[in-house]
């Protein structure tokens, strides 16, 4: 059986109380929403690499996974986002309150599954697993404020981006190669790799959000222009386009235009490209770091290798 | 010092990262928000009754009261609260998105906090905290659910109150007990007075909410019955009354007028007193429980049997 498989064969039969059935069936719902399961893989992946088994790190693969999806039904309640992944998000479909009162229980869930792993390595995984959580609500809460600024610069972006998506996929590495009796610079660099991956990951993802194609990409295009949302894009449009870009964003044009006039300034500034190098760069420092790390089994290293390359240039 | 100016002190020095202020500050506003610091306290004496010490229980204890501030927040937005302990709640204060993010964060530092107990206890501790929250949830999920129907059992409210009152309190000495190195039996008897303890609590609660001074109570008498809120007392007087009950709260009244016609019926049922009654009940199983657990500090029952008094009497 693929890995894959195993992975989702295992989320599909996470156990969880039947009742009060309203309270757990939202979890059920937020789980089975798919995605690509890239936590719970490069957990898996990384403890394999390292000389574990599979077995002795999946509940904390699971807890990651479950951490993930309980990220984006909070989220999803903040934003009054409606869809997610092609179908009504969970506060669409069951309420805001019992989004806040599922999610809860999602976390507390993630944190249980996660003191599933042997014995011995208990205290540092659910000590890292916590520490990164925090660093996901940092990265939210910038993120937040973000919103109401217009002066944010690349650096704090990238310091944003590193916490709200690059700690979860760096927190995934260094859980799998602790389970898997890693050393202390391989760890490190496993998560370095999951750092620089997210960089990448949320740079192409912004990238998707204005340049994408909507049918491949599963959500319209232009949400981040029409939200002002502050990218590495936005940022840097604005602080070379002379106050042209905000003179845009002022007017009172209709989403269509808007779009059109920001990606015409885009096109012009080389906004794409540039971004899509500084995907690139962030692809590099991921190879990079492989290289620092040890592998008990030389054979996953080409999986690392192949997941930065198809973060760097997805089109999902 | 007294214990109680002890665990203040140690809830005060709580260390949270300085930044992003926005994430931290509700936090550190929720939990200066006073309160009685029971569950703290519960856990601090059990352990000091089972022989340990308060310096190997204090992380545990500030992972309870952390938690139980955290539930107190999420409420708070899906209740639409905006007063808590005389001051603005957290989301009225911060927002409602802010009290979801600050909120979930607080969770993620009462699982951080409660790994801080000491090694041999680490994960027996940390389970039964997850499997508390999860009880905890449910017990709000279940008080949720009563909203909408109108023949909730008083085996239901039970049920439902052991859940969302109960199970904090009975892990907080069941946690204490096992840090304090008690033996099962023990573990199990403190678990049940804890238990017993929170039906006391809830039903003098619910009996205050109708018949306390509102000076004293802190909040406004009557809020219950103006919420239809299925109550020990509620259930029964719609049980007995044949219809009357309903009749009343389905008129169109002033509020004043519908919690005078509808505490005028609670005194012809004498409804208060069986309040009072079970409520005494609850307080003498919690006493019994107690006979079941060997102390190695015999002194501190005097503490729990004090405590469980003051819950099934107190004013406020």
């Amino acid at each position: 059986m693929e890995l894959s498989e195993i992975i989702e064969q295992h989320i599909a039969s996470i156990r969880l109380p039947e009742k009060p059935a309203g309270l757990y069936q939202p979890i059920r719902y937020a789980l089975e929403g798919g995605g690509k399961r890239l936590r719970p893989l490069l957990a898996v992946q990384a403890c394999r690499a390292c000389g574990g088994s599979v077995y002795d790190v999946m509940p904390a693969a699971l807890a990651l996974e479950m951490f993930h999806n309980f990220t984006l039904v909070h989220d999803d309640i903040m934003d009054r986002s409606a869809m997610r992944r092609g179908r009504p998000s969970v506060p669409a479909r069951f309420g805001a309150n019992q989004a806040i009162l599922s999610g809860d229980a999602m976390l507390t869930l993630a944190s249980q599954l996660a003191l599933g792993v042997p014995q011995k390595v208990v205290a540092p995984v659910a000590a890292e697993f916590n520490d990164m959580a925090l660093r996901v609500y940092e990265g939210q809460q910038l993120d937040t404020e973000f919103e109401s600024r217009r002066n944010v610069t690349t650096d704090e972006y990238f310091h944003m981006i590193s916490l709200k998506t690059g700690a979860l996929l760096a927190s995934a590495c260094r859980i799998g190669a602790m389970v898997g009796g890693a050393d202390d610079r391989t760890v490190e660099a496993l998560g370095d790799y999951g750092l620089q991956l997210g960089l990448a990951f949320q740079l192409r993802d912004d990238w998707l959000d204005t340049f994408g194609d909507a049918a491949t990409f599963g959500k319209p295009i232009g949400g981040d222009i029409i939200n002002e949302k502050e990218t590495w894009m936005l940022i840097t449009a604005r602080h070379e386009s002379h106050g042209e870009l905000d003179a845009i964003l002022e007017e009172d044009l209709a989403d269509d235009e808007k779009i059109h006039q920001v990606r015409r300034l885009y096109e012009r500034l080389r906004i794409g490209e540039r971004c899509d190098a500084a995907a690139a760069e962030h692809h590099a420092l991921a190879i990079a770091a492989l290289d620092r790390a040890v592998f008990a089994d030389e054979a996953l290293r080409e999986f690392f290798v192949e997941t930065a390359e198809r973060m760097a240039s997805r089109k999902i």
